[in-house]
C-alpha cells in the first residue's frame, strides 16, 4: 500500500539506500511448494551487477542475496519471504560537494524539497542500487511462471542512442555486455560506447521485454488493466520516461484496418496489440518497450544551485554507467514477471478455473 | 483495491456497462468543505459527450451526472461521494452478430475467455462509456486542485494520424471539435476526418495533458512514483498504447548533457524531465503524452472467429468515433487530476508542512 | 483503501447519508456466472428494515435495492456490481436542535471536530441507514458461499439486557421480531421491551453469528488472520463495542487443558477456538459474538454542549429503536459473509487447489 | 495488502520464522526528521523478551534489533525503514514428534491444511517470535506520537486467571514481571504462577492498553473506524480471542441513560465509550481490553492426530510461557501505536488542519 510496495496479491516491499548497511525486501503471497534456493535468484542479480562489463560501472556491489524466511527444506512455505543483500562498499567517499548542492537531472532537489532532508550518499534511496532487490524478487516470480505455466520473460536492448537492433535473437542477448539481441550491431555498440566514455558523456536507450505463453485472461477491466499495471511497474524503474505496449506510439498514425489484429481459427494474424486487448492478456506474446534517459551522473560540469539557492557547478565524479539502459534489462524482466505473477493470482482468485479453459483459438498461427 | 478502483487516499471506484441501467461510482477521500455542485462536473462531461461534434459518435448519451451523497449544503462533507449517470439509450439493438463472434481489436475475445461469459451489448464494461464517471470524478479533483493550489490541468490533441500540432495555445483547444490547440491545423483536420469517414476507416491519435503550479514534492520514491502512477492511470484509458513523461521516447537518442535540466537561482533552464525527477514533482510543468489506437469499430469487414472458433466476418455497424483519441482529452485530464489529488493527500499525510515550504528555486525562469 | 471500502478481493464500497437522495455501493470481485437477482438481496434487506416489528423504529425506509450493473441475463459478469437504494423518507424534519448541539453518545461531536462540518440530518453518514447497503452486498456473498460451498451464515440475538438465551434453534430465530433463537425467552423479551419503551430508555444487546461448512484454510498468517478481519468487520458495525471469537473473554480464566480443542480421527472434540486456529479456519463452525451498546437516541434528556461549547440539554425526538442490537443481526451476517468471501478468494489465489484438499479429520465428531 | 502487512499509510510488513536465520520487517510511511536510534526500539524489545522473568520462557532470543535503512545521521529520512533481528537460537531440536502430528490448540493443523506443508520448527511463522518485529516497529510509532502529540500508549495485565487488578497505577506496571499495575496483587500472582508451573498447565489473561492525549478526529466513518482498526490489530496478536473498546461487553446490560457519556463545557463526564464515538476518537482516553487464551504448549499430554489422521498423543516439551498474556503487553502497546500513527497520517491527509483545531470541550473534566 505504501510507496515501497508493489502488487496486490504477490507483493514486493523493498528498503535500503545506496550506501547503507544493507538493502532488502519482503516478498509476500508466493504460492507454497515452489522449490527455491538463493542460486535461483543469483543469476539475474549477476546479470544486473555493475562491473559485469566494461560499459557498466566498475563499483563493486557484489550482490549476494540471502533468503531469510519463507523457504523451508528447499520449498516456499506460503509465508513472507525475507530477502537481504549486504552492501559491501559502504566507505563514504567525500560527499561534501553533493551534500550541499543538487546534481542536475538527479532526484537530489526533489527529495530535499519533499522530505526537507536527504541521504545524499550515492543518491540514497533514489539510487538504482535498490533495483537489486526487485531483481531478486522477480526471480521468484520468474521461476514460478516458468515452472507452472511455461511463461518466458525476456528482455533486451532494442536501441542505444542512434543504434537500433534489426533482429531479436534471444540466444544472442546474454552473450554480450549490451544485452543486445542482434549480433550485427555489437561492433557498432562497442565503438559508440568507447567514444562516449572518452567524451565523458552518457546516452539514453530503449529496453524491450516480452513474455510468451501467458494464459488468456490476465488483467482486470477498467483501472487495473494488465497494461496499466505494466506501465506502472516499468515507469517505476529509475530513468524510464516512456512505456509502450505492442505498437505503442506508432498507433498514432495507423488506421483501424492496419491496427486491428484479425483472427482466424488458426490464431491471431498479427500482434499490433502486444498481447493485450481491453486490458486483458490475449494469449499472444506480451511486448513492452521503454525509454531510459541518459545517466545524469557525467563528468562534464553542469550548472546548478546549492541548498541555499546559490549558483553551483556540479561534476559527478566516480564510476558511473554511461548508459543506465543496459543494466535495466534484468530489472525490466523482473518487473514484468512480478506484474504477471500478481495478475495470475488475482485472476485465479476470481476465476478459479483458469488452468482448465482451452482458448478458442491458438495464440499465433 | 479492486480492479475498478484507482487511488490510495483519493479513490475513485466505478461501475456500469454501456447499455445497462446506469453507470456511476464512488469518490472517497475528498477533503471536507469544498464547494461542489453538479454543474461543476457537467462541463467536462459535456466536453467528453459523444455527438458534440460531427466527428465523434452521434449516439445520444446525455451524460447528466447526479451527486447522491457526500455533499451537504453545497459543500463536501468529507464522506464518500456517490455519482450516478443514467443511461438514456438502452434500447438493445440487434446484437446477434457480436453476441457470438469477436470483433477484431476489441476486448470481446479476452472478456469471454477471462469470465467465460460477457455482456456483449455495446462492449459492456469495456466500452468507453465507463469513462464518463471518471470525468465526473476528475472534476472534483480538478476543482480542489485549482482552488487550493492554483493547479491547472489541460489536455489537447497533439497529433491525429499524420497531422501534428506545431504550437500549443490553450485558448484555442476548446473552441474546436478536435481539442486542437493549434488553429493552423483545423482545416487539415477537418479535411482528413471527412475523407476518413467516407472511407469507413478510423485513425489513431496522440493526446497530451499538462499540469501547472504543481507543488514540489508530490510522488513517492520507488514504486509509487508520480510518473509511475500517471502511467498507470493513462494506460488504463481505453485504447491507450503508450505513455510518455516529458521528452519520452526522444530520450533514447539524447546525451546526458542534452537531457539533464540545469538549474540556476532563477529556476530550471529546460524541462526535458516533464516536471518529475526521481518520481517526485519538481515544481515545473508536468507534461504527459499518450498514444491512442484507431477505433476498432469500423464499417470495413474484418476476419475473425465466432465463440466456437469458426471463421466469421465482422463489420461493426452503428455510429462510432472514427478517432477515439479526440474524446480522450477530457478523460486524460480527469485521470491526471485524480493522480495529482491522490499524491497531494499522500504527501500531506507524511510531510504535513507541504504548504509552507518555499521552493529553493522558482519552477521556471 | 479508503475508509468506505472493505475487503481486498471481494470489496464493498458504500456511499450515502440517512437523509440524502439515495444510498448505494459497489461490489467488486464477484466471481462471474453467479445467478443473481434483486430478489436474492431483498430478503435480508426486509429483515433489517425498521418497522418490521413494533420494537424497531417505525420510520419508513422501504429499502428496495436496484442492481445497476455487473449482472447480465441473470448472471454476474465478473465486473463491478452497482447497488442503489433510494431514500424514500427525505423530508427534512426540524433539525434545528441537533444542528447546533451534540447528542450525547452520538458521533455528532467527533464528526464535527474531524471534518469541521457535518450533515446533521438524522446522523448523516454515521446513521445505521448505511448498513442497508452492506446487507445487500452481503447477500451476494451469502448466495455464492451457500451455492458453491454449502456455507451457512446465521445470526441471532444471544442476550438483550439481562435476558440471555439458553439454546440456539436457528429455526426459531426468524419467526420472532427479536431474532431470538430460544422460544422460551420470547415472552420475557416482549415484556422487557414494553417496559423499556414506556420508560423512554434503550438497552444493549449481544448478537452472535456463526458459519458452518467453512473450508479449512481460510485466513492469512500474521495480520490478516481470519479472526482479525472478522473483528475489523464487526467492530465496524454501528454501536459494536466488543467482539469475541469462540470462548472469547471466558478464556481469561481457562487453563490450557480446558481450552485446547483435542482431536481424534473422528474430528475435534470441542470448539473453544470458535473455528479458527492461528488465524486460519479449522473447518469447525465459526462462532462470533459481539456487544452492541444501547441506542443513544432516547427521549430522556441528557446534558451536553452546543457547537460553541455552551451547555445544552438534548432530547432525541422521533422514532428510534430502543435496542439497535436487534436489527444488527442481518448486518452481522452480511459482514461475516463478506469477510469469508474475501478470504475464500484470497486463499484460492495463493493455494489454487483448495477445493480438492480433503481435510485430515472431519470438522466435528 | 498482503497478509503480512498492516496499515494504509504507516505500514508494517514482517517476515521470519521462529527458527529461521532472522526475523525482520519494513516500516514505511514514517514522517521524515524523527530522531531515531536502535536504542529507542530496544527497550520495548527487552520488555517483550522471553526469559525476562521466571514466569516467561527461559529460551534465549536476545532480540537485538538493527535498523538497516531509512535513518540517516540519526533522523528518519521518510523512506522505508528496514529492521532486522537475528535469531540466535536456531539449533534445531528434535522436532520429529511435532513434525508429523498436530499439537492441540496450535496452528499446526490449519497451516498444514492451508499450505499443504509447514515449517514445523517451533511453530514456524505462527510462533509469537514474529511479534518482536511488531514491537520494534511500534517503537517508531510510539516515539513519534509521544514527541509530536504527547500521546502515551500504556499496557498492563488487568486479569490473569481468577486474579483481577483493582487499580491501575502505571508507575507500578513495569516494576514487576507480570506487567501488573496493582501492587496489592503481586503476591497472589506469584503464588498462582508457581502452582501453575508445578501443575504443568497454563492460564489465560486479559491485557489492557490505553492511549492518552489522542487528538479528536482520528478514524474514518464506516469500515475503517478507529475502533475497527484497533480490533483488527489486536485480534491479529497470537492467542487473542476477544477485544473490547471502553465498557465492551458490559454494554449488553446497560441502558441508554447509563451508557451515553454526557458532556458539559468542562468536558465529558464519563468515558463508557472508551474514547471513540462513531468510529472517531473523541479526545478522551482510548481504552482497549483483550482476552488471551492459555498457552497451548503444556507438558500435560493431549489427544490429537498425526498428518495421516491416525491417533497421536502430544506433549509439548521445552520451555514455554505458562501465560502468554504477560508478554503480550508490549505487543498490544505496539499495535495500538501503529494503528494510531496510521490514522493520524490518514486524518492529516484529508483534514490538513488537525493540529490547529481547538476542541470544543476538553477531553475530561
Amino acid at each position: 500500500m505504501s510507496g515501497n510496495t508493489i502488487g496486490k496479491l504477490f507483493t514486493v516491499t523493498t528498503f535500503g539506500e545506496s550506501h547503507g548497511i544493507a538493502i532488502g525486501g519482503v516478498v509476500d503471497g508466493c504460492p507454497p511448494g515452489l522449490e527455491l534456493t538463493e542460486e535461483d535468484l543469483q543469476g539475474d542479480l549477476d546479470r544486473r551487477k555493475p562491473g559485469t562489463s566494461k560499459y557498466t560501472t566498475a563499483r563493486r556491489e557484489d550482490d549476494e542475496v540471502k533468503i531469510l524466511s519463507g523457504v523451508f527444506e528447499g520449498k516456499s512455505t506460503g509465508t513472507s519471504i525475507g530477502l537481504l543483500i549486504n552492501n559491501k562498499d559502504q566507505r563514504s567517499q567525500d560527499y561534501s560537494k553533493i551534500k550541499d548542492s543538487f546534481r542536475p537531472g538527479h532526484a537530489d532537489y526533489t527529495y530535499q524539497q519533499k522530505f526537507g532532508f536527504r541521504d545524499y550518499r550515492g543518491g540514497g534511496r533514489s539510487s538504482a542500487r535498490e533495483t537489486a532487490v526487485r531483481v531478486a524478487a522477480g526471480g521468484i516470480a520468474k521461476k514460478y511462471l516458468k515452472q507452472q505455466y511455461g511463461i518466458e520473460v525476456r528482455g533486451y536492448i532494442s536501441q542505444l542512442g542512434p543504434i537500433k537492433v534489426d533482429k531479436v535473437d534471444h540466444s544472442v542477448t546474454n552473450t554480450n555486455p549490451f544485452f543486445c539481441p542482434d549480433d550485427t550491431k555489437l561492433e557498432a555498440l562497442d565503438a559508440y560506447m568507447r567514444d562516449l566514455k572518452k567524451e565523458g558523456n552518457s546516452i539514453g536507450a530503449q529496453v524491450s521485454v516480452s513474455a510468451t505463453n501467458v494464459p488468456v485472461g490476465l488483467g482486470e477491466p477498467v483501472f487495473d488493466r494488465l497494461d496499466a499495471d505494466i506501465a506502472h511497474a516499468m515507469m517505476g524503474i529509475n530513468a524510464v520516461k516512456g512505456v509502450e505496449i505492442g505498437d505503442g506510439f506508432d498507433v498514432v498514425n495507423q488506421k483501424g484496418t492496419e491496427h486491428r489484429d484479425e483472427m482466424s481459427p488458426e490464431g491471431f494474424h498479427t500482434n499490433h496489440a502486444g498481447g493485450i486487448l481491453g486490458g486483458i492478456s490475449s494469449g499472444q506474446e506480451i511486448i513492452v518497450h521503454m525509454a531510459l534517459k541518459p545517466t545524469s551522473s557525467i563528468s562534464i560540469s553542469g550548472e546548478s544551485v546549492d541548498v541555499n539557492g546559490k549558483p553551483a557547478d556540479v561534476i559527478t565524479k566516480g564510476r558511473h554507467d554511461p548508459c543506465v539502459g543496459i543494466r535495466a534489462v534484468p530489472i525490466a524482466e523482473a518487473m514484468l514477471a512480478i506484474v504477471l505473477m500478481d495478475h495470475l493470482l488475482r485472476h485465479r482468485a476470481q476465476n478459479s478455473l483458469v488452468q482448465s479453459i482451452t482458448p478458442v483459438i491458438p495464440a499465433q498461427r
